[in-house]
């Protein structure tokens, strides 16, 4: 997963934060979409030979560039710095000469992996003699809203390149100067090997009009992919007419059945909940089996304690936990909360059907995982559960694009609509139905 | 393609419209939409044998219950005479016997359609050996606005029942007695077989207000279709918060190159244009390469006159018409124009170029097709038409669920988020990633 997933959400920014105004006052971020959407013609019909070349054209600008892109980076962290942004966040701002390198590493990467454009998804010769073809398509243009982290806008103008899309990018006031640098480096380099520069744009200038204009361009830009925290998606979803790919809250669950090797639920546990606390497929909420718990949860939370967790937990749970663990009453605000920190709520269950209907009231629909032995437990619990990724004995931390083997990734859809899960490459294309007569007609 | 794709707007219905009050005055849209998605649970693990029996029910019982439809559609129809409904609505609004014979018909094929559900989309083994499956999983609950159709109320239904997903149906006023009969003899076979008869809910008693109410319940309602006008789907656009398969507009465009085989061609624009005219894969526009104009068009619009076809032509066209064709001069209103009539819109262009720049302004992105010889024209064509479907040497009728061998159609998406094209079962899913482990843990 790209860690840009967990950002909190971005204070509010208005126009009047903007650092760089648009450079024509009269010109509309429906002008920008126009030139991106030209922009984008050209690259619909480009060889993979020539996205490649693009995309290490790109790599080494930003390196190239590394001094003025740290130099308008230092003004974007001192500004946050004045307006009490977190060292978190400051953190997610930074950029360095060595981060610089691993994002164009990153781009260098995505040069690698196959072009999903062109493939033939189906394609069948039908009685009557019409050839069909069922043929994967860039998009056209897309946009991204997200916050305070310039290493997504690299990100996501190296997938759209890949994918044979034009990108206009959102990326927030508190890295508006760094964004700034970062797509003039990135369109001039495209320019140098022939594309437009259009094909990476972007609407800081405009501020938050921007942002609510490009929601509205339906036609013009294709599908609207926002990243970050919850309020900012809900944002998107309510306000947009463009298409929306939702990258969710990840309220992960994980059961412990009856039948659970105790010993791999431990290890599982604190996998999920420490390996990296600030992510979507983080673990979140554990539920017990009743008949294990009295064996499991004192030794399970002691481990997760000496990791420094907290735990939020039932009265069954609180029984439970020895005097060094560090407890709180669970209300139904934990069964609801992505914690994203050394948080956890526990709650012990009486079988599978109530941690079943746990996970149906709370769930974000991001990840659940089972730990079982027991076969007919296993099929239910994924016949049953209703998410973009079931996890049988194995940690919640693998829903990503790269564990799962996709690649590079975009985001992490928990919507149902075109993508669910980790978004690859092929889930920024369409398809096009071709199909090849001699004259022929409809009877 | 299923007819009721070409319904004109229904009028705007009101609450004091609905001809049937909710039952009970405190419930909500909402409780209703509660309902379907529990009932969806039942049917999201139900095999394809409970499937198939439940739809072999439905027709059982529609057949048996011809009187009370065919007398609740009476009362719709007086309605609609007296508010003055065209004669073509009214006839799309009209059951008989026969005509349910045929609903139920339809009906009986779902069965024995394939079930898209469980189907291993991709899956592959991990080198850490994790096995990967990506399953095809029902959505859950499907909201469907359409209008003064009551056979849409059983094809949704059906397609719903198969793909694995409760159903809540907005028919509209000028059908709400016919729909509601129909839907209470759905509901009740549903329960004979031992399904819940909450997988079939209509809200038409709630109104316009209703279907607003439906338009915003995301996260219970986890896909929404508009079928009707153009007016109808924008607006469902605009309002919804719950993910929308916008199926559209078909402005569809036919270029005749300078090398097509111009039998072929005055066959295929025949077809296009006079098959059938009030469906989305008619032909709207005719664009003539300038080289064959004079060869082409004085046999062409000979024959389309014959067909009663009105030639709304540029003023190369118009010259070119015999005193027997009826024409009227061109304007960018009849670019713009999805006729649905035996009219058509025809262009001469100077090349292919000049074609492509006329599609790139004024196509739905729904069929466009070519008449060629020449291999590069056609491949030009094929790349660089944005549409759901492209045809070579095609008429533009083939972009049809039944014709490409799709099965079952819900609709022809225009949109390129999720489905693009004719729509069947398989488009009413979406997947599920299930992970298996052995106590896998991420490094």
């Amino acid at each position: 997963m790209t860690a840009s997933l967990d950002a909190p959400l971005d204070t509010a920014p208005t126009s009047a934060d903007a650092p760089v105004p648009p450079v024509d006052g009269a010109e509309s971020v429906e002008a920008v979409a126009r030139r991106a959407k030209v922009a984008s013609r050209a690259l619909a019909t480009a060889t993979r030979a020539t996205k490649d070349a693009a995309l290490h054209a790109l790599a080494d600008a930003l390196v190239a560039n590394a001094d003025r892109i740290v130099a308008a980076n230092a003004d974007d962290l001192a500004r946050g710095r004045e307006s009490g942004l977190s060292a978190g966040l400051l953190d997610r701002l930074a950029l360095t000469p060595d981060r610089i390198d691993g994002i164009a590493a990153a781009l260098r990467e995505l040069a690698g992996l196959p072009d999903p454009v062109g493939e033939v998804v189906r394609g069948s010769t039908l009685p009557n003699g019409l050839r069909l073809r069922q043929l994967r398509v860039p998009m056209g243009v897309v946009g991204m809203i997200y916050e305070a982290r310039p290493n997504v806008t690299v990100d996501a103008a190296g997938l759209a390149l890949k994918s044979g899309n034009a990108v206009i990018l959102r990326g927030g006031s508190a890295a508006a100067s760094s964004n700034a640098v970062i797509v003039g480096v990135l369109a001039d380099a495209l320019e140098t090997v022939g594309l437009p520069g259009a094909l990476v744009q972007s609407i800081d200038a405009w501020g938050r009009a921007g942002a609510v204009e490009l929601m509205h361009l339906r036609g013009l830009v294709d599908v609207l992919v926002p990243r970050g925290g919850a309020d900012l998606i809900q944002t998107v979803v309510r306000e947009s007419t463009v298409p929306v790919i939702e990258t969710g809250v990840g309220n992960c669950h994980l059961f412990v059945d009856e039948s659970a090797d105790l010993g791999d639920a431990i290890a599982i546990v604190l996998n999920a909940k420490t390996q990296r606390v600030g992510v979507c497929n983080a673990l979140e909420t554990l539920l017990v089996h009743d008949a294990v718990a009295d064996e499991f949860l004192p030794i399970a939370l002691a481990e997760l304690a000496d990791a420094g967790v907290t735990i939020h937990g039932d009265a069954r749970t609180l029984e439970l936990a020895g005097d060094e663990v560090a407890t709180v009453p669970a209300t139904d605000e934990d069964w609801a909360t992505e914690y994203l920190s050394l948080d956890l709520a526990v709650r012990v269950v009486d079988d599978l059907d109530e941690a079943l209907d746990h996970i149906r009231t709370w769930s974000s629909g991001h990840t659940e995982a089972i730990v079982t032995r027991d076969l007919a437990s296993s099929e239910r619990f994924v016949a049953e559960v209703d998410a973009a990724a079931v996890m049988v004995n194995a940690s919640t931390r693998f829903t990503d694009g790269g564990q799962l083997g996709l690649g590079a990734e975009i985001g992490i859809s928990t919507q149902k609509l075109h993508a669910r899960g980790p978004m690859g490459l092929a889930e920024l294309t369409t398809t096009k139905w071709v199909v090849q007569g001699d004259g022929h007609v409809r009877p």
